[in-house]
């Protein structure tokens, strides 16, 4: 008998005929013997209804009262999923956020879980119950509701999953599982079997948005074992675990891309002590958040900065580096929406010289240009002109052997 | 400085502008100088839709998941009122049920409230924070969520201004006061200034639907002013209090009536022990309430016995007692759906002999026969041909010298 948590997001629980799918999905695992807690999201659209009307009274809510607003969508959800399992003879209870407890700082619309109560559910689990817990919500040290930031849900199975030491986090969603790359782009595309937590870090963070990243940090912090799957199907999904030897076998495990930055430079900085400061200071304060940064040798004591930032804070960013540059000395800036990144991950490459060298020359075979690089030890990233994106893709999925064909072939 | 509590009901929140209206009339008591506490109901319209919710998914859902659903909506209202008073520059902070605690029985949907703490809100008041909580909902003493029946926000308000010892509760709603009798049938019909307690129960449990019976009961338990009026004009509405010695001068107070019973006679019935039990435990097991029960004197060792129940549940409730009459030995069985109840109603009654009787004549002078009588310390009902109802409403409203031109004579 194993301790199964899965949790379902706001479509798969969008509809009442939904829900029920969702609650034959929760009976089947339970029939096959095992314990089930379940996580909820709100029903697709009731969150946005709920944000609509606190704009509706007010432009900046209290996050305190907002937080009690929003939290009531996933009420609905484990009330509604509890009736449904009791309706199909199933012991069913639901939890709040205070009720389990799971305790945060009282940073409201974007708390930090700070514990997770598991002895009421534990004792509840032990009589037969099937739990169905409220996602995305918590409650701090005074009882007030607090909630996680949108996704929220996805880091709360996570953290019931560490609370309860279960065997495995399920995480269903309208995708199979993680991609080698974005299948609309490569249709060679695969499905990972499994993916370490590190890999699974830099693929959503660089854009592809299965997982919200908290989850992930979460579940590498208390070992959970993420199984993401999808809700539409019984095929297995991908396993994010900790890293083992199979993983490192393979030098790049997937290829991301990301299309939503843009890169402004300053030119002819003059290369001294507490520039960067002057010039990232004003940034953060305005809650930009620079992702690359490059400064390359200096001559003549000047050199050039540049940066990337997210495209939707590309305007304002732009403004306050021009209003900065006469004061830091730079002779000019110059900005650039037009690009994308795209990235090779791999635990692999840690132990593996000449992978990125494989990117560069894959990349300029086809004559894409290189703006940018940025390496970690488990990824390399390329910002290249964003109309090459595609290709680029295209050509790093082949190089690294990560194309269903060659895997075939390579497995024959 | 004078602690008030105040109630609005769904209709006065039921759209982000009618909030809006709540925040100012709040706003308006709390910068007259006083601490406020506000309860709030869901906003219209929005309990019927959790409630449809539920019905789509379970014939029989469980009534703890019910509770948790349906408690949703007042949870809403809380926070968008609490904005709104913020957004006006008024320090505000919402409650839930648990949070206050408002501590009930574990009997959801119906839960019936057993204590509330009163130091929190009192730490709040105290740094002129205004108060806002949430109506209809409490917590058992394991934490979980109960409702207090429909309606149950007027209790709320009642047990929350008994709780912190409150000066006055205000209970807004779509009417300016408590009437002498219904203004649709008798256009003299006066506002009452003040009632007590035990009238108002029997004005509201003999039709007159404008407080909650429970939150009355409340009331007077604890001894808390409840102040009804409308929330649409400031004119002052009714006072249900403590009987004062004006109210003992008055003889009769108001006149109610309800068309929605039926009654049923069982003939020449055997006058033996047993038989009343035997005919009503199987009405009660069939939660069919019985109101008046008449018996009259034996003849040859047979009576006639009469009942009347509500109208919906006649149908149910002659076909239990058709099959009931061959064992208990009755001649026959007859049923009426044409009846209605008309009472008069004053504490001032108690101390004086004639009332009675003059609501007889007053009834007999129009031609209109009573077929049914029962009497209390402070009422009188009679049952009728229901198509005589409004004609012995005005009748009695004018008998007893309510009509506004006899009382402005009486004052000359």
């Amino acid at each position: 008998m194993a301790l199964v948590v899965q949790k379902y997001g706001g479509t798969s629980v969008g509809t009442v005929d939904r829900i029920r799918n969702v609650a034959r999905r929760v009976a089947k695992t339970f029939d096959e013997g095992n314990e089930v807690v379940v996580i909820v999201s709100a029903m697709a659209g009731e969150t946005n209804r709920l944000v609509a009307l606190a704009d509706e009274i007010s432009e900046t809510p209290s996050e305190r009262e907002y937080d009690v607003l929003v939290s009531t969508g996933e009420q609905v959800t484990i009330a509604l999923l509890s009736m449904c399992l009791q309706s199909m003879g199933y012991k069913a209870k639901s939890y709040l956020g205070y009720q389990i407890p799971m305790l945060t700082d009282n940073v409201h619309a974007k708390a930090r879980i700070k514990s997770i109560g598991d002895e009421k559910i534990r004792a509840d689990l032990k009589e037969g119950t099937i739990i169905v817990v409220a996602g995305f919500q918590g409650t701090d040290d005074v009882g007030d509701i607090t909630t996680l930031g949108r996704g929220g849900s996805d880091t709360s199975a996570v953290a019931v999953a560490a609370g309860l030491k279960a065997d495995v986090c399920e995480i269903y969603t309208d995708v199979d599982g993680v991609y080698t790359t974005d299948p609309r782009i490569v249709p060679e595309a695969t499905k990972m079997e499994k993916i370490s937590y590190d890999e699974m870090l830099e693929m959503a963070s660089l854009g592809s948005k299965i997982l919200q990243i908290r989850s992930v940090e979460f579940a590498k912090k208390y070992g959970v074992v993420v199984h993401v799957r999808s809700s539409f199907n019984d095929n297995p999904g991908t396993l994010v675990m900790k890293e083992d030897n199979d993983m490192e076998t393979v030098l790049v495990s997937g290829i991301a891309y990301n299309k939503d930055e843009a890169k402004i430079s300053l030119l002819r900085v003059p290369d001294q002590p507490g520039i960067a400061s002057q010039l990232f200071k004003p940034l953060s304060d305005a809650n930009i958040t620079v992702d690359m940064i490059i400064q390359n040798v200096s001559h003549d004591g000047h050199t050039d900065m540049t940066f990337t930032v997210p495209k939707a804070d590309f305007k304002k960013a732009i403004e306050i580096v021009q209003g900065l540059s006469g004061n830091i000395g730079a002779s000019g800036v110059k900005g650039n929406e037009n690009i994308s990144k795209v990235s090779i991950i791999g635990v692999g490459m840690r132990s593996h010289s000449g992978v990125a060298s494989k990117m560069f020359d894959a990349l300029s075979a086809e004559g894409i240009n290189i703006e940018m690089i940025s390496t970690s030890e488990i990824k390399v990233s390329c910002v290249i002109d964003s109309k090459y994106t595609e290709l680029a893709v295209r050509v790093l999925h082949e190089a690294f052997g990560l194309d269903k064909k060659a895997q075939e072939e390579t497995t024959i």
